[in-house]
């Protein structure tokens, strides 16, 4: 990946896309409003033909005023394009309307992001989320999760699973190699992973271990899918190093859960990961690194979603550059032995064992 | 201009084009951030050999992860360059630090537009600018200019007369060509126009149409100027169309006025211009239309400008495409007889006549 060592632009296109960026938040309003108002969709629908206004006015519920100006907006943001005054949806307003990873991610920055943004640089400065006053009144977003505001709960829930949903069937088999007996799950969320893990492989026990309000969701899953008698629970907040974890385990599993801490943080826990496995057991940690993907865009993606952990989650934590991560793990007195970049959209799997 | 016809992209560069709209608010605050807290103008000094995080660090007050993810979000957003651990400036970085149109535009965008924005769409359903609460408790944002709170009010007026500036000496000839004796500035503002006139020929007599606020603004300004025999004030709401404007003026003169109306306001403006003007008088109108500029990107600012109208100062304004003003402006009664679109930075002048 070199996405990131040279100038790509003319002069011309520089000045461009610095003054994309001065307008970013009205394009981004404007972009959202074309697609939530039904216009992207009338656009969609009229095909090579195109629309004209007065087309559009008779499908929406808007006054000609206003769907000219969010039009025309359109037209600048590539949206759309005009031939004899009718309107016809561009490459990217396809994205915009219909690519459900452009939809999810749109929706996370509107309804999760938006508001809080506008504490970036005060969170930077004071190493606080002093964004996440505009959700509710938490020290970290993680005890608020599933008392968000809603669209924000929604619409974080749906970008939080997008990724991982894609990613568990390609990882299952890899985990279950060498037939893991006890599982240990931090971080377990609402129990996908363990129930797949359970159906994956009859004989395995997991444990969840997470904070109460992620618990309480999480059995409620697995109860109704008669799974309680495989999967049991540790409740705990992982960051309270007197607390040790139970020993003896094959596997331990974390999936997009480390880039949720600061490197301290993730040094302690991987250690006391480290004294949880049994002899030649494997510590399997996927996670999305932005320096091993294929695609600029995904690169992107992750680097801007590190603001959202600077600004809204907790202040200290990142999606993560391969360097400052194996750095974590070598000072864990562990080593990574198994590298597999190709999992779902963005995803890394690495299998870490005793160094 | 035919910026707006044709389907410019790939596949591939329209989904990176719909996952940066996707990501734009933190975008945004993550290039004002980088050029705010210093990071820009350190990496730029820096010219091509560079420097490490370590180097920026002896020099902005950051944590090494504040910095780290406000540098990896730069690399993303194509401002920054990486080789060898060492960042360099790219010509989007330079531009957001120094170009003066793209500092004012993001300032603006920033300190006025920001939190209004996120009521847009409740904005193009109602009809009404209901971002404006964000700033202050008004109907329109015009009698609040000279009370918006800091640092609005600063980025607003930036914002205002960086473009007007750059027009004003370029026009002035062409209105005096007739040699005017009674000059009407309608929407007077600070003074300027009319200082700039009385300046330029020893015979003019200029009258400031106005809100009383701004009256106060420019009464102290032509004061301190000396000029005050020669330039009067007329303190009127012009959307009262029960209150008559004087009669008799050679020349009436409108800078960046009009686009603060609706298309029926203008109208109404435009016939009692036409009233008040003498046998042979001229009617000036500078503006600028989104679909006269010699560059996109200079469309593209007026079209999302627009939507700051929209928003948050009258909800029925905007940066027109000729074909709309034009037909106002024949409603009125009236012609245009000359078109330049050469003036300033993106400006058109209009000179228009009784028709």
């Amino acid at each position: 990946m070199n996405f990131f060592t040279k100038e790509t632009k003319t002069a011309l296109q520089a000045k461009e896309q610095a003054l994309w960026l001065a307008f970013a938040p009205i394009a981004f309003q404007a972009s959202k409003a074309l697609r939530d108002l039904g216009i992207l969709k009338v656009v969609a629908d009229s095909g090579t033909q195109g629309v004209t206004i007065e087309d559009i006015l008779e499908k929406v519920k808007l006054s000609r005023y206003s769907a000219r100006v969010l039009l025309e907006a359109g037209l600048g943001l590539e949206m759309l394009i005009i031939n004899d005054k009718r309107y016809t949806l561009t490459k990217t307003g396809f994205f915009i309307l219909n690519d459900t990873l452009t939809r999810i991610n749109m929706d996370f920055s509107a309804d999760v992001c938006y508001k809080a943004m506008y504490h970036l640089q005060d969170s930077l400065t004071e190493g606080k989320p002093l964004g996440l006053k505009e959700l509710g009144e938490w020290e970290t977003i993680y005890p608020g999760l599933s008392l968000l505001p809603e669209p924000a709960r929604t619409s974080w829930f749906n970008f939080d699973h997008y990724y991982s949903d894609l990613a568990f069937p390609a990882v299952l088999p890899i985990v279950f190699e060498q037939k893991p007996k006890k599982l240990l799950d931090i971080g377990g969320n609402t129990g996908k992973w363990s129930m797949a893990c359970a159906r994956y492989n009859e004989d395995v026990h997991v444990t969840i271990v997470d904070l109460p309000a992620q618990v309480n969701v999480a059995k409620k899953n697995i109860a109704e899918a008669g799974l309680e008698d495989r999967i049991d629970f540790y409740i705990t907040n992982i960051l309270d190093e007197s607390q040790p974890f139970a020993q003896g385990y094959d596997v331990i599993w974390m999936s997009q859960f480390l880039d949720c801490f600061s490197e301290a943080e993730i040094i302690s826990i991987l250690r006391r990961c480290r004294e949880a496995l049994n002899e030649g057991g494997s510590i399997f940690i996927l996670e999305p690194f932005w320096n091993k993907q294929q695609f600029k865009s995904a690169a992107f993606c992750l680097q801007q979603t590190s603001l959202y952990f600077t600004a809204i989650a907790n202040g200290n934590s990142q999606m993560y550059h391969t360097d400052d991560f194996f750095n974590c793990i070598r000072a864990a007195g562990l080593e990574v032995v198994l590298e597999n970049n190709d999992v779902g959209l963005s995803y890394t799997l690495l299998r870490c064992v005793k160094a």
